[in-house]
């Protein structure tokens, strides 16, 4: 099957982050967007991946992806450039986080180009990179993707909205967090805000509400998705982005986006976040497989399975 | 089979709230958390209240409870008392209050009574107040109930904590908020507080999650239920206490606490605190049928339904 599989691009940040968990800390910990939307994807077929990083980027890390058969053709490296940082520090209940540091380096003058091979793929996934770079990529399709994904923040919703909006209108499927929709929408409650985002233009909407899981807004119908308790989340960074490689990639893999279609997607992008928490940076998404992926999707049909019951 | 079914006892307060919305405000909102247990409750089978009040008390709400055959019979008023009274005010979001003014009245002296027709009961929830005062009733009943339901709250972990211990230990089923289950066990990963709070008795836990629904852990298993997005929240009060309604509710009406069992009464728990929290006070819960409670059963089928997929 694998080998039908349509590919997906993805354009993000690929970084080294320095993580400090209650319990841990990781000082060089490879990560970035594009990096956890990738390993997660592989799973499901091809992933193209445009990026860029300085010298000082673990080449054991490129090895990485292109051993999950990640399309590396589209990662700049910059020889005189230092990676994208990221430092931050996870507060007890591992769901939020304080930014500590942030050096853009080599990110602040990305000028993405897609490598003619990455022109007619029919997946696009836009993570999160300011709109106007996430345009540009866009308009250097042959021709429009079957399916286009994106992913944003509250920096973008505050600064450059007008061309986040204009980004917007030409994509499916917005992946956003519960604040950021807020946000976006000036709109607290969440089923109305889905409704204003439906009209900005995506016809899917995922809300990631972090270890409360994600919800889906599609066609009118709403559906839930519960992250897994997990008894250990060792370093939360990623998770989102994994959620979208599993989400995107399982939907590039049956080739169809009917509703059944995307509340799979809904769990196997759970299914990729919750491997992605069991580790620093990608070290649990590496080297995983299909029996594994699969067992822990009926871990999810368990968790949120019950019968039907009538009072009357 | 509603006249077969074993009826509830429920202990807890009773009383007249001050509820601040960002949008709306209601000055005498009647609440407490056996009120909203007992409408929650009735739609399942008999449930007869105990609890204080004092003359201020409306006298349309005592003709409610007795509307939907809640027995009040050990409702105590108070002729020369107040009722006590709760002023909170709720958050953009409407997951998060400040508790604005509290006055416990003649919630202060509560010497809880059981009625002679309430002590051979089946079932019975110690709703949240003073440990000390649970356990007083739970020694008031001619027999070990068939189950017994727990609420309580940080107060009664923070300042009677061997009391509520002691409780504890002669309870089924436990429901409590996710950062009380922190805070009693110590332990911020929930999966791993769980096993502290079985080891503490409860040999079923239930911990809520406001808008986010409420996990179960039995027996090893754990499960998801969702709460419902609704476009329309009106005030959140109530929302636990009318969960534990319908959930409790439902065991005492199927008669049994086996894994399939305490699933559906999650749902039928989730089930009455959305209605709940779309009126100020207990205006949704009044007034319902069995077919609009199983239709919304069904929303909550379709919310969380997926397909068995495999990538192998």
């Amino acid at each position: 099957m694998i080998e039908k599989t349509p590919s997906v691009v993805v354009v993000g940040s690929v970084a080294v982050d320095w993580v400090i968990t209650p319990k841990a800390e990781r000082e060089t910990s490879v990560g970035g967007s594009a990096t956890f939307f990738s390993m997660a994807a592989s799973y499901f077929g091809p992933v193209r991946l445009v990026g860029i990083v300085g010298k000082d980027f673990p080449e054991q890390s490129i090895t990485d992806l292109q051993a999950s058969h990640v399309d590396t053709e589209g990662l700049e490296v910059v020889p005189d450039g230092l990676t994208f940082r990221w430092k931050g520090r996870y507060h007890d209940n591992m769901n939020e986080r304080d930014t500590l540091d942030t050096q853009l380096n080599v990110f602040e003058h990305f000028d993405p180009k897609l490598p003619e091979s990455y022109r007619r793929s029919e997946y696009l996934f836009l993570a999160n990179i300011v709109p106007a770079l996430q345009l540009k990529v866009l308009d250097q399709m042959d021709e429009r993707p079957r399916m286009v994904g994106l992913d944003t923040m509250n920096l973008w919703i505050e600064n450059t909205r007008d061309d986040l909006l204009k980004v917007l209108e030409r994509v499916d499927v917005l992946t956003i967090n519960e604040e950021e929709a807020r946000q976006l929408t000036g709109e607290p409650n969440l089923v109305r805000a889905a409704r204003r985002i439906h009209e900005l233009g995506p016809k899917s909407l995922v809300i990631k509400r972090g270890e409360y899981g994600a919800l889906l807004f599609h066609d009118g119908d709403v559906f839930s998705a519960p992250a897994l308790p997990l008894e250990e989340v060792i370093d939360p960074t990623g998770a989102g982005d994994s959620f979208a490689g599993g989400f995107v990639g399982y939907l590039a893999r049956v080739g169809e986006t009917s509703g059944e279609s995307l509340r799979s997607a809904m769990i196997y992008g759970s299914v990729m976040a919750s491997f992605c928490v069991e580790g620093f940076s990608y070290d649990r998404l590496k080297g995983l497989t299909h029996e594994r992926i699969d067992e822990r999707f009926m871990a999810f049909s368990r968790l949120t399975h019950f019968e039907r019951a009538r009072l009357l």
